[in-house]
């Protein structure tokens, strides 16, 4: 079909100009991204963010050189001239899609694995924003959403894990397509891969439809049927790798651009002259569909928000402020925080979480199977289930990973505010989902408890030591280790006012509030606790560690010492001061001491002398295992006096 | 059953002695893990590192009260007194198996997920080694591994992704044991899983069968059968979490003890008066059936190796070279190193991976479907394949987590030493598993390549920026960054004789061979390049930068500035120095600058200038996005003035 080799041609001259990108499945699935642009999607390039739209995920962002000149075809912001630099430095079409970069791109893609939950995280929002919003005769939020896949993301567990979380709450309006072209990176897929992944994901609860190859016009109606089908689809898409190509079929043509000669003959089979030119058929065949359709639906969707907006003026002004990612804060500002309280912060946490979403129904969030232990219940709230996405808890289940690449697919598809809860120890497994968060700005919030060797019993595999600086290393990831019960309070209002991922650390155990902390001081990531100025040293601490940095100041104050202490919640809100802020609180980084209860990594930033712990817990009763790591007070004491002399 | 009555008695007992486990699994589990290690298992508690024992791992580590009482009838080195230390700082019995703890326990568990894997590997090590050692009449290595697992192992991605190449590999000899209690720590399963499990595993190819309550004949037999199966088995049994407590089939009985009541109303239900004591007939019946068992087959095997020795004295040297982990590094050495020779540090990794590989048949490994651009490939050397397991290369598909946990269950298994290869961006993905390892102290070799933003095309997504800290930071993980191909060859040589994981970082880009490091010198950890007293600065660089340290070394001189160029491929072997070598290394903190082109974060351990790229990449031509990012020479030599002034 003519306009499929136009697509396929240019889409190679894309790939052979930049002299790199992945010219097999830009083959291979170029038929089905033409459907599904082309005769499925509903969306509007004047106004590419319109919530309604139907969402679009390229799981395998390898094949970005297609999505880009689909885009192209569509009317997006893409012209040929930024085809031609493709992959180069500051251009609209990057290696692999970005979604603050490109317009229409609605993810960033290219880690495999995590296209699928982020999908799952997109349907999951529209679900929930039509159960929030729609009323009978206004179905303002009523879209699908694709992603196309690949080989390689059926084979991430993270894949799974979120299409059986689909299943689970019945997606029926999410639509997985996958490119089934049987070859990766390094050979023939059979080498390591020989399930039946049509029964997978039955067993998933999917509709599962085979095609056995590429035909547009089946496959159309095939998306149309899976659109009515009461599950979640997979459509599997048997297809060529890199076909038209003389390697076709080969891992040849996997990801190095065809060479000369091959292009050229590609080109002659698909009947393409020339370079980097559509012709008018093709853009007239994307108009007529593609723009067309998306400009009806949107006039149509335009005008019934405003009749909407007319009937149900408090739901719109709602809608309104959901869209605007507005979080109303009050109840968090009229929480008092009592002197002498003894709380641990993850119970201080639920208070924070709870007054915060009893207000805010458009934060949704949950923890994976752990909350009661990380205090993420939320108790004037149902959970969602497949027959009622009322509450505003999800049950992801016992799937760190897929949560937080879920929630990132939430908040793009915008309307809500997330939340996920985890040990502390097992942010370790969602560290892939943190880092696509981090680079796409989204501002999910993580609660991270069990903080530290504190845990006791449960042993070195559940005690965080190295996690802490993990995080903190991760660019545009803010960690907020409060110490108290009203830092905890401010973290929420940081935490859910930012516009990136934010991580509050909290404690199983205990911890006193010994002093009222100011607003404005904790904004600035790191103030004084105690100062004076004859003191000559000072002790930075983070969360627990701030109290016992204040016991021993008290007990050096006993032995006529002076010191600071300095409480850091966050190095990332820190790092944002000024020069001269930054100074007054380092002072002299030969006579700074950094105490926190987890690995030292890191800390040297900010004064000579880093006590941690810096090799895995045990398992023991908390006091125990605390005094063996040399945390206790006296062994505190003993360690910072040392330092002073 | 009176002996299983006990069994949960006495697990009770351990737990609320304790006053901290988890009961819920440990009853419902008690009835599988006594027919487990009463009926089936063959393992000889007088030589517990017996190669040819059967191996068994309990994924659901929480569960380890059960598995001790188990392990303490069997015969292990556990006594009455060290349950009556559970989960007591310093005893034998840790709130979660630890492998190099306890006597008897195969695998360190707990987080979830990572027993099947583990279990995965083991059973592939037994077929590799199988096929390496065994002679008609001889099967010398010839055992089952066994797995138990519960719901939160199923719910993780990476069971699926290990049990997907299990199937591949049609590991026949592995079973995997479910018990399917239906409850998680937040409430019923259902809340977030409606799977068919049984179809899932189907779509693996695993052999599966579904017992609907727990039968220990039955269960058995069944166990018995699976053994014969040609594939690999999944035996789902239905079971009632906390079975007897007041609380059974709740969350409430999962991971809190059992209160007082509660506990001595099961006691009066499973018969049982005493606390912390098993009837004679208890220990008769595992004496009876499980340490007989398994002494009569351990003499049996003792016999046949014996034979064996005399017959295939050749194998036997090799087997037991194998067993002891003995490396072969002659090719190595006689590997010359070139000066100016200009090749990229992931080329040079696969000529030092080959030489190895290539005199070391006991080595096995492979990459995550990127042998192509990591260079992992062996070019004398199939791969796997469930027909044929003579090959060394291991295609573990798009699984990176799983590979990392695989190969812990590789050399847990013992008798093989182990590679895994991915880009540098994606050991996010191995985070959990890397933990694990150092944990265990396992001697993983992993190959992470295109370490820097010099990546380029492939963009932000594909460009470590941060990873480094992130495998730095974890305790007990050597970390090494070679500069050039004589430090790779050497990074080799220490990884490969290291007794804990160790990770070698690879360039995509080419590295110019500069200057010829010596053994001695590597080994330090960092060493001087350029080196004069007079000198008033140092640059610390790791990698490609060492080069561009050189340069800039260069550039000073016709400045008639003297600076010291230190080569840093290790911190972990610096650290491990003594405090003289490691002062005459750093000399003065305030004239040393670090240079590395990924996240300073952690560098200021050693200096008090860090240059390095602390924010996301982007993509474009390498040597673009390297100017972009202000290392290029020009910028890093304005940057060094600039700080020596």
């Amino acid at each position: 079909m003519k306009m499929i080799n136009e697509l396929k041609s240019v889409t190679m001259d894309t790939i052979c100009n930049a002299k790199s990108g992945h010219p097999g499945m830009a083959l291979s699935s170029a038929p089905i991204m033409y459907t599904l642009y082309n005769k499925i999607i509903n969306a509007y390039p004047r106004d590419s963010k319109w919530i309604n739209r139907d969402r679009f995920v390229l799981a395998s962002g390898h094949a970005s050189s297609l999505l880009y000149n689909v885009l192209h075809l569509c009317g997006y912001n893409i012209g040929i001239d930024d085809l031609k630099e493709f992959r180069k430095l500051g251009s609209l079409t990057p290696g692999h899609p970005e979604v603050n970069e490109t317009d229409g791109i609605d993810a960033t893609s290219g880690p495999l694995g995590q296209g699928v939950p982020m999908a799952v995280g997109m349907a999951l929002a529209e679900k929930k924003l039509a159960t929030m919003f729609n009323k009978e005769g206004y179905e303002i939020i009523d879209h699908y959403t694709y992603v196309l896949c690949g080989d390689g993301d059926m084979q991430e567990g993270v894949t799974g894990e979120a299409a059986s979380l689909a299943g689970n709450l019945n997606l029926n309006k999410l639509i997985v397509l996958y490119d089934a072209n049987d070859v990766t990176l390094d050979g023939p897929l059979s080498n390591s891969f020989s399930e039946d992944v049509a029964k997978r994901f039955e067993a998933y609860k999917f509709n599962v439809v085979t095609l056995d190859k590429w035909d547009i016009e089946l496959l159309e109606k095939t998306i149309e049927k899976a659109k009515k089908s009461d599950k979640p689809s997979l459509i599997i898409i048997k297809t060529i790798i890199g076909e038209g190509s003389k390697y076709q079929g080969t891992c040849k043509v996997h990801g190095s651009p065809l060479d000369e000669e091959d292009l050229k003959e590609l080109k002659i089979k698909l009947g393409v002259k020339d370079s980097f030119n559509y012709s008018e058929d093709s853009y007239k065949d994307f108009y007529e569909h593609f723009y067309l359709r998306g400009k009806r639906n949107y006039s149509k969707w335009k005008k019934k928000v405003k009749e909407y907006k007319e009937k149900y003026p408090g739901e719109y002004e709602f809608l309104c402020r959901c869209l605007n990612n507005d979080i109303d804060f009050s109840s968090l500002d009229k929480c008092e925080i009592i002197l002498d309280k003894e709380i641990s912060s993850r119970n201080a946490s639920k208070i924070m979480l709870n007054l915060l979403c009893d207000c805010n129904r458009n934060i949704v969030g949950g923890s994976a199977d752990v909350a009661k232990s990380v205090m993420t219940s939320l108790d004037n709230s149902s959970f969602i289930t497949k027959d009622d996405f009322k509450g505003q808890t999800i049950n992801y289940g016992i799937r760190e990973f897929a949560m937080a690449s879920i929630n990132n697919g939430i908040l793009l598809h915008g309307g809500l505010k997330t939340f996920g809860g985890s040990f502390l120890v097992f942010s370790d497994y969602l560290k892939p989902a943190l880092r696509m968060g981090s680079l796409m700005g989204l501002n999910n919030v993580y609660l991270f408890s069990h903080d530290s060797i504190a845990v006791g019993e449960d042993g070195p595999t559940h005690q965080p030591v190295e996690q802490l600086a993990m995080l903190r290393s991760i660019p545009n990831f803010n960690v907020i280790r409060p110490s108290n019960e009203g830092e905890v309070k401010f973290a929420y209002k940081q935490a859910f006012s930012s516009d990136n991922p934010v991580a509050i650390i909290l404690s199983r155990q205990n911890l006193k509030t010994k002093y009222i902390v100011k607003e404005d001081e904790f904004k600035k990531g790191a103030y004084f606790v105690k100062y004076d100025k004859d003191s000559r040293y000072s002790i930075i601490a983070s969360g627990s560690e701030v109290n016992l940095a204040i016991d021993v100041y008290e007990m050096l104050l006993k032995d006529n010492i002076k010191v600071n202490v300095v409480s850091m919640p966050s190095w990332y809100m820190f790092e944002k001061q000024s020069k001269k802020y930054k100074k007054s609180i380092l002072g002299n980084y030969n006579k700074t001491i950094t105490l926190e209860m987890l690995s030292t990594f890191g800390w040297s930033k900010y004064g000579k002398y880093n006590i941690g712990v810096n090799s895995f817990g045990v398992s023991g009763k908390a006091s125990d295992v605390i005094k063996y790591m040399k945390f206790d007070i006296n062994s505190i004491y003993d360690e910072i006096k040392k330092i002073i002399k």
